[in-house]
């Protein structure tokens, strides 16, 4: 029987909970041969984990940042239903305002469908007045020139969204990519890397291709490369997270990994937090 | 305008949307040079993602397994609370039906505190009775001798659980490997990484010199290497996880790792939803 177990043995059930802390301290000294090894802190990433405002379609703003401040995610992409396109300058003051308050940012605005120029008109005169250069929209193919002088007199980058095969606006990454690359630098895509896949799309090779148009990302698994497939919780899916978090790092990506959960989006806080720790543990292991 | 614009551009508006599905595959199909590389399937580890029956401390077992099935969690270790040490037969039977319907096993029972002879043969019988061969328990130090005849008799292991500077009772790895090295070699303990790390011992290192006695794992993160530091969400304290998964698979560990969190223990599921996404991602990206 060794030193410290007949120390304790002798002790125990009488004085044992009476010990000094101090001296539990000196006693584990004999075995604890150095100070542990603890992580590092970490090293920050020129990209950041973002919300898409839509991930929230089902509940108000408040729920919105109860969460984000409980997972510790600080950017948000706003979305209309939580603060509408007529706000006006006090509301969108306020909106700021709150937001600060749960230490979040927002980042930028959308997705905005634009089916007709006055659309346009109002999205960029939005983005303008909520104070953001980044405006996630969807025009209509035939506002493209349109959109392209608003991009240059409001010097507001557009990134269009991209929807896969549920939608015939802009389906894929090389679409939007055929149809800005020989525009304004200014317009570029908001990468939907669930929806690039299930369009049969490989959305890490769309990401390298067409990096220097990728202004925002939004994060999502889906269960495989059809119509058919859908969103699940990040890393259940067939995205390869650690492949796509080693490109972000190759290709310099430095705007915001924004996730967007469209799945159980009546009670989606359990996938939605599972998603955020996939996100984090991707990073932090890979570095 | 490339082919493709000057399709939509001429369509937008007015068709775009009765255009079927596969004729929007055909367009891209110019595009999409390949099938997308999707992630492989997962390769299966030694050891797996488990539940410790005390996160749910404030839950009866209904919600706990709803929780689990959401997140695809499929072993707990039963506590008390939920099965107590009295259960009949047919109330084991009926909780065990309980969990095989949601996908659920329970590997293991506790911990469970032993003060006397008498907690020690409950233990060990309600370990059998339960039909688990693993015991997560804490014998009374002066008691190890007799729980060392029980261990023998029933063929049942002893995992003993370490709490840390909490507890004058086994703190450390290194105190239950000092009293268990020489006995049976059925005895071993549940590392508890956080608690571990808060008595300033190095959790990491304990695993790979004590793999041998390591029969379960309780998963959690701590914000430092003190008494007063306090649980967190897994990745935002000072475990460093990558390093951890790397050292299971190299000390060939094939237990249960189960999550034992308790911050917000009254409202726990965001961070243990976080948690077991980390978790993953950590095991996912570390192949």
């Amino acid at each position: 029987m060794d030193r410290r177990r007949f120390l304790k043995t002798g002790l125990a059930g009488v004085a044992l909970s009476a010990l000094p802390h101090n001296d539990m301290m000196a006693a584990s000294a004999e075995t604890a041969a150095k100070a542990p090894q603890m992580k590092p802190a970490p090293k920050q990433d020129a990209f950041n984990l973002g919300m898409a405002g839509y991930t929230f379609v089902k509940f108000d703003i408040d729920k919105t940042l109860e969460i984000m401040q409980k997972l510790d995610v600080h950017y948000l992409c706003i979305k209309n239903f939580h603060l509408p396109l007529e706000s006006t300058e006090e509301q969108i003051q306020a909106f700021h305002a709150k937001l600060q308050s749960k230490g979040v940012t927002g980042y930028a605005v959308g997705p905005i469908y634009m089916k007709t120029k006055d659309e346009v008109d109002k999205a960029f005169e939005y983005a303008r007045r909520v104070g953001v250069r980044l405006l996630v929209g969807v025009p209509n193919y035939e506002l493209l020139d349109y959109t392209e002088q608003k991009v240059k007199a409001y010097d507001i980058r557009l990134a269009i969204h991209l929807h896969g095969p549920d939608m015939p606006l802009y389906p894929s990454a090389t679409d939007i990519w055929n149809n800005v690359c020989r525009r304004d630098r200014r317009m570029g895509m908001c990468l939907d890397i669930g929806h690039d896949l299930r369009y049969n799309q490989d959305p890490l090779a769309d990401l390298k291709k067409y990096a220097s148009r990728v202004f925002d990302i939004h994060l999502k698994d889906v269960t495989g490369n059809t119509k058919q497939d859908h969103a699940i919780e990040l890393g259940r899916g067939k995205i390869d997270f650690p492949r796509f978090v080693r490109l972000l790092r190759k290709v310099g990506y430095n705007g915001k990994c924004s996730l967007e959960y469209e799945k159980d989006m009546k009670d989606p806080f359990l996938g939605i937090a599972e998603s955020v720790g996939y996100f984090r543990a991707v990073c932090d292991a890979t570095r």
